[in-house]
């Protein structure tokens, strides 16, 4: 297959698939709409689980696996959620052989599930708050798959948690998205917007819905992590109840929160150049990879023992790999481990050995240094914590070049059908609004951002008084 | 819920049940057959995860994510793997409100669909070997379900790997029985006996299958880990070939290997007693539970202030855990803790403070003992290392005072139909004899250990020749 990747200038969708499948992140199942994760995606994402799962547990949740399988009338309890879910579910009608009596679905998510056994093991309000996440797959039936943005089948977490008041989960909710937002700025250096869904865009089921939200390298957003106020509804439908310190039953107030293999998509697009993958060292599978180069067997033995010196030195401070394939020429080498998003390439030779340096070269730009030998550990950690800091930067600027406060909404026109980008203008709050913006636009409400000038002003498109600015753009 | 267990003596499959349930390890689903793995359940599988995943990772094998959907089609084009798994199918007919044109199978076992991307990827001697693993749930409908043992959904890893030779490939097979023995040994202080399993007990579509079997404390026997040898039926099924070094296409040999939630099932069965759970150290999600212990608020700050010292010395150590909730008695704790198998429990009041120590408790046994706060955390490290041996050892004796050889068929049927035990006799191969012996005593063959005495004896039925030992018993 030629690694030959499509630019992204001239077009930009066929350059993220060309890029998910040279690099070897994923490929397509052989069911439509399902994918497979090849190695090389899966430890990435494994390390974004790591960098999740560790906040999760340092803010008191704990992990649990709960069934695959919903019987179908549990998805019907929470009407809104059934009218939500429907159109998007995969239905097993027979097991061992036979028809079952009641069809059973594949989760879409877990909410009806959990809220069943929450209302077994919540008896008082000592049992609470209960904090639960789950790693598992669920399935969404997709029409218009695209790798790790859309598949019918995902990876995800999915936090479930029940409290005594609604203080206490709306704090929760909030909680996990603070989380998300620092995940992904700090570990996958993507800047994001944090704030809340519109009425139209939340959670089936939910009270409210709130989101983080990165600007992929085409200037559409992608929904990157959300959190929902669960209100009582899943508590009065599956009756998630407890005994106050008065004796008194009372319903839980739940939350949940999730995100999902998407993260990766974010990742590449976010990041990805013409030449393929940038990966920020802190969740990349390889942060340095070592290439020795000789010629001719001319210095090949100092060369391979300054590689064993170097790497035995990294010992597991850094994930590198040597790739020391003789079938391959630096060149390509050079090319592969570009596509591939490595931060670092460490290159050493004989002149390197001889001067004890080696070489090294920044994935994201700039010229080749050298560099000692002797305390290179510590000057590949410092190197790698700035590729971090400089791959959130650019992700920064880019986002705020391109994002416009505006109050016309001729120019809203302009920017969402022109070059693109995130539009801040007032919006009046109606669905009437929301949705004639969309067709005229094709531009979605993607949050109403937390961050407000706290002014009020005008809709941008029926001029009604309005209390908060929205974010525009077109979406994944 | 009355935390009371019924004694093993008395019904040892009662006691499983309420041990599972008390100490909150799993829960029954509201779906038949499926299983709701809870918090403490499941941080027991993350460290066996964790424990394997590394292993793994040690002998070369790379992570990966494949579909839950299987093409109906794929599973029928190994005869004997549908054969195999052909009953215990859960079958998708709808996806998206439409009714599908090919049926989806929910994967029992992963072998068709990787088959299927391996023929893709797979291009020459150099793309091998093709070492993946991947964690993920499977679905075996299951009639007579039972928690961690045999539910129709259940966790697992699934390495599959394709080599170029026969060779390789059954090198591979016993590279990896080899981890698994290992894990449960190590780790699991698990006794395991590694063998071959017989022609009727083998993986439906292989061409070997290998075991690693345990007694549980009622003597039956737990298939605890399987490593199979494909030959070359999946390749030729699914068409995986390479182009070998004289650049003829050869068809690939495979493998797969598999430990699952089951193994919960063994750590379980294998140490617990009539008090519930008693956990290796290695794996145990709490290692050392820290009791706080203090009467009418007398003693109680310098109490609390010693358990400060003493876990912020510990950091990360130990696995710990502070119960010093006041709603409860230290004698409730104790039981607690007992029941949910907490290896070490930390008992510090007053008195021990003044002394400047703290008193020890060991899950499996043994007097408390008093432990100079001091030098605390080498001591803790030193003493569940030695937990850890003594768990082994005592199931390993166990296991040995349980094992028969034994020569006469009716002493045989009486051990197996008594006391019963692994019993290792003479097995002349015939599925004839296998069979009979089943119908005639229950027991089936666990496996041909790979350790034999290198004789020849008299089939344990038959009498004829017999060139190998088989270990029967009663199984799971």
């Amino acid at each position: 297959m030629s690694k030959k990747i499509t630019p992204r200038s001239k077009d930009y969708s066929r350059w993220y698939t060309d890029v998910v499948q040279r690099a070897e992140m994923a490929d397509y199942a052989p069911v439509k709409g399902c994918m497979v994760i090849r190695p090389y995606g899966y430890a990435l994402w494994e390390n974004i689980k790591e960098g999740l799962d560790r906040r999760f547990k340092a803010t008191g949740h704990v992990n649990a696996y709960f069934p695959l399988f919903i019987p179908e009338s549990f998805i019907k309890k929470e009407a809104e959620h059934v009218a939500g879910f429907a159109p998007e579910l995969a239905v097993v009608t027979h097991g061992g052989g036979k028809k079952l009596e009641e069809p059973l679905v594949v989760r879409p998510t877990s909410e009806t599930v959990i809220g069943h056994m929450y209302s077994q093991w919540v008896r008082s309000y000592r049992d609470l708050p209960l904090l639960i996440n789950q790693w598992c797959n669920v399935v969404r039936w997709e029409k218009r798959p695209r790798l790790f943005l859309r598949t019918t089948e995902f990876l995800w977490q999915e936090g479930h948690t029940a409290h005594a008041t609604s203080e206490e989960a709306e704090e929760e909710t909030l909680r996990m998205l603070e989380v998300y937002r620092d995940f992904a700025e700090t570990d996958a250096a993507i800047p994001v917007i944090a704030g809340r869904k519109s009425q139209s865009e939340k959670f089936a089921g939910g009270d409210a819905s709130y989101t983080i939200e990165a600007m992929m390298g085409n200037k559409w957003a992608l929904q990157s992590g959300t959190s929902h106020f669960l209100g009582q509804n899943f508590a009065r439908a599956f009756d998630i109840k407890y005994l106050d310190r008065n004796n008194e039953l009372q319903y839980c107030w739940t939350t949940s929160w999730g995100v999902s293999t998407r993260m990766v998509g974010a990742v590449i697009m976010v990041h990805g150049d013409d030449q393929g993958l940038i990966l920020p060292p802190k969740i990349a599978p390889i942060q340095v990879v070592i290439i020795p180069i000789w010629r001719d067997e001319e210095g090949k033995e100092e060369v391979l023992k300054a590689v064993e010196d170097i790497t035995a030195a990294l010992g597991e401070q850094v994930r590198y790999k040597v790739d020391d394939r003789e079938e391959y020429s630096p060149g390509w080498k050079f090319n592969e481990w570009e596509l591939r998003g490595v931060p670092l390439r460490l290159e050493i030779g004989p002149r390197d050995v001889a001067k004890g340096q080696v070489t090294l070269a920044r994935r994201e730009g700039g010229k080749k240094i050298a560099v000692p030998q002797e305390g290179l550990t510590q000057r590949l950690d410092d190197l790698l914590e700035d590729v971090q800091q400089s791959l959130f930067r650019r992700a920064k600027s880019f986002l705020d070049e391109n994002s416009f406060e505006v109050d016309d909404y001729g120019e809203f026109k302009r920017i969402i059908g022109g070059d693109g980008g995130f539009v801040y203008a007032y919006w009046c709050g109606s669905d009437e609004c929301e949705t004639a913006i969309k067709e005229e636009t094709k531009a979605t409400i993607r949050c109403i951002p937390f961050s407000q000038k706290g002014e009020a002003g005008r809709c941008i498109r029926c001029g009604e008084e309005a209390r908060e600015q929205a974010v525009f753009a077109r979406a994944y």
